[in-house]
């Protein structure tokens, strides 16, 4: 069944400005970190609009928000959400579309169809990214599916040095209750979100669907020499870690060039000690943050990486250099047929779309380690993302959340 | 006339611990900024140590404290002195050890052989370091020989905002009366101060006598990329500025290596924006701060450097990339006949000694605008400056002070 649906990009521009008054900074920005009080009152604005939509309003036991339409028959639920939980600043898109655009589409479902055959249920994740309490990105959707661990509410801790615990507690949730959010009713989960780059755009494509999401692996280098004065020390006997920062950085950054797409290594964080210009420095921190959709290619990228490193330190025996890769995850792969359904209804609503992976991080990666997974994307203006500078015109995000409304129809009707 | 002096190395240590308790800070640091409560008691602990080994003693206009040891005839005066003044955190000796070497030499003279032919004068300077007020080192020596300007009295400022008048207010000093401080008086300044860097160690030498000092320049340069996110945005999109920093850094620190001694260039350094691991930079900050002692050699150093940043630049115009370059002055020849002088009486007393460059800046190359003027290096241990960990063995800084006495002892009876 083929749905016939108009989404309307003003009633999308409205709901979008709305929400970004909550924890709003700047001109175009967002700081919305998870748990904090504009966090919580962005989630009540969630809730009322789930209600006006006519769904039934839950919170769960880690403080995701869920909406429900209720299905005329018993089965597995056809789910789709996204998070309003932004980086620091981050902008009004990031997130937010998903669960705007899963509001829409119920509302548009409900309106135009009345009640699905299976239930339909639109969720706004507590934490997706790491602003409140790093390292613990994804974790509403790690609640969900089951892999929180019960001591992660003792051993995550906010930048502010609480627990994970005392999060919770601060919004009045249980901490001891966790694992009542797990649910194994969930058929198929649909995620809209930003594409986060430029490729639609450039490519002036209307909606990607995604079919596999990137394996990462950030590596935290430590090179560590001896701080000399500047202008005392001869050249030929300072132990100065720039110098094997810099070979690191030109090095990696080369790798991933020259293996071309979708092979994508940043450097985006570097930390010099003591940092005073006429001081050679004695210790520099830098992140190699690298990522493939692809198993074997990122295996190369990786092994490529390392091996870099290793060769730097061979020759600069004068310094210490170490390095610990944190693990980002697997590539993973969306669900074939889920895929291939998005593809087909894009098509059927005669809007552009292009299969691609997502070289971003999304909770869809976790929601596909237990159910049926793909996510959509829309185009972002110059590919800007995690920024207050964040933009997607209004009819790009509706033709998004058209083409998810049209999925979800043939899913749950 | 050879001077027979000892100098007790006990004595010495005594001196540098007890000031060293003024803005102790760790084990072994010492926060004192200039003007600061610290720095002011430890002013008035020099008066003190004047006093007692029976020198008259006057604090100048711009807060500097002076002590005399009056001569028996009319006539220009000799000097020495350095700075009580400190990085935060610097180390127990740099600039401490040339006033504690002045009162200790004078004291020692005094006792041997009574008041000199010409006045002795030791001073220790109010600011030499930035650390106070950002871009205001030297300031007490251009107060000295007239080149601070009366107009730096309000735009010189602190880090915390104050002017340099309202920074002398809060020590009882009148700004419109600085010009009081210029001497014209003064026939030669000798400064002895620990070498901070690590070749009279390395080579066993108890003394340097330098006859140059460095000249330098620090480049600002400013590359800006556009953020992009991490995983999205693939690297044949990226304007990433981090392959142009690297691409420098490599650069500048090789062409000061193939240079050799003594050019050298420092990458101390570097600011990222926005400094997350998985966002590529918006824009790096980095400095390129370059010394030689020579003219030429320091033309040739700063031209390849400023041909380094054109070339990289011209490789990259995805990417905005600017620099200046602040002199940090012209290489400065010390006085011949004084460095000769020296090296004299360090052979006299039977003291190793090395003619060599300072790599670093002091105020004597302000001094030696006006007057003759050289210095003294005693060893650093591993060449530290700068940081808590400065040492000097007692034995070592008592050698020093034996040759700075025996040059007074030369130059004033």
């Amino acid at each position: 069944m083929t749905a016939t649906l108009t989404i309307d990009p003003a009633l999308v521009e409205r709901y979008i400005m709305t929400l970004a008054q909550y924890g709003a900074c700047g001109e175009t920005g967002v700081c919305r970190a998870a748990y904090t009080p504009a966090w919580t009152a962005a989630q009540q604005q969630v809730a009322e609009w789930y209600a006006a939509a006519g769904l039934t309003v839950w919170r769960d036991a880690v403080g995701n928000q869920w909406g429900r339409l209720p299905g005329t028959e018993a089965g597995a639920v056809i789910a789709t959400g996204s998070h309003i939980d932004s980086q620091l600043p981050g902008g009004r898109y990031d997130g937010v579309l998903g669960i705007i655009g899963g509001i829409i589409a119920l509302r548009t479902l409900n309106e135009r169809y009345g009640p699905p055959r299976r239930s339909l249920d639109v969720v706004s994740f507590c934490q997706e990214e790491s602003s409140r309490l790093p390292g613990a990105n994804l974790l509403a959707s790690r609640a969900i599916i089951g892999t929180l661990a019960p001591e992660e509410v003792e051993t995550l801790r906010s930048y502010d040095g609480e627990t994970f615990r005392e999060v919770l507690a601060s919004v009045g949730l249980d901490a001891d209750r966790i694992g009542e959010a797990i649910r194994d009713d969930i058929d198929t989960f649909l995620k809209l979100h930003i594409e986060q780059g430029p490729l639609l755009e450039h490519e002036r494509i209307a909606v990607g669907v995604v079919d596999a999401i990137t394996g990462s692996r950030t590596y935290t280098v430590t090179i560590t020499g001896r701080a000399d004065h500047g202008g005392a020390c001869p050249m030929d006997l300072r132990r100065d870690p720039m110098v094997a920062a810099a070979a690191i950085i030109s090095e990696v950054l080369a790798t991933a060039r020259d293996m071309g797409r979708p092979a994508v290594t940043t450097v985006g964080r570097l930390l010099v000690e003591p940092n005073y210009p006429a001081i050679v420095p004695e210790r520099i921190v830098l992140t190699v943050n690298a990522r493939h959709p692809e198993l074997t290619g990122g295996q190369e990228l990786f092994a490529r990486h390392e091996a870099t490193f290793a060769a730097v330190a061979a020759a600069n025996p004068q310094l210490g250099l170490t390095w610990n890769g944190t693990h980002g995850g697997e590539p993973t792969i969306c669900d074939p047929g889920t895929v291939r359904l998005l593809a087909d209804v894009a098509r059927e609503q005669g809007i552009t779309a292009k299969i691609m992976p997502s070289g971003a991080i999304h909770d869809c990666q976790i929601m596909a380690q237990r159910y049926k997974a793909a996510m959509l994307f829309v185009p972002s203006k110059d590919g800007r993302s995690h920024t207050p500078d964040e933009y997607t015109a209004p009819e790009e995000l509706a033709a998004g959340i058209h083409v998810l409304a049209a999925a979800l129809y043939r899913l749950a009707y």
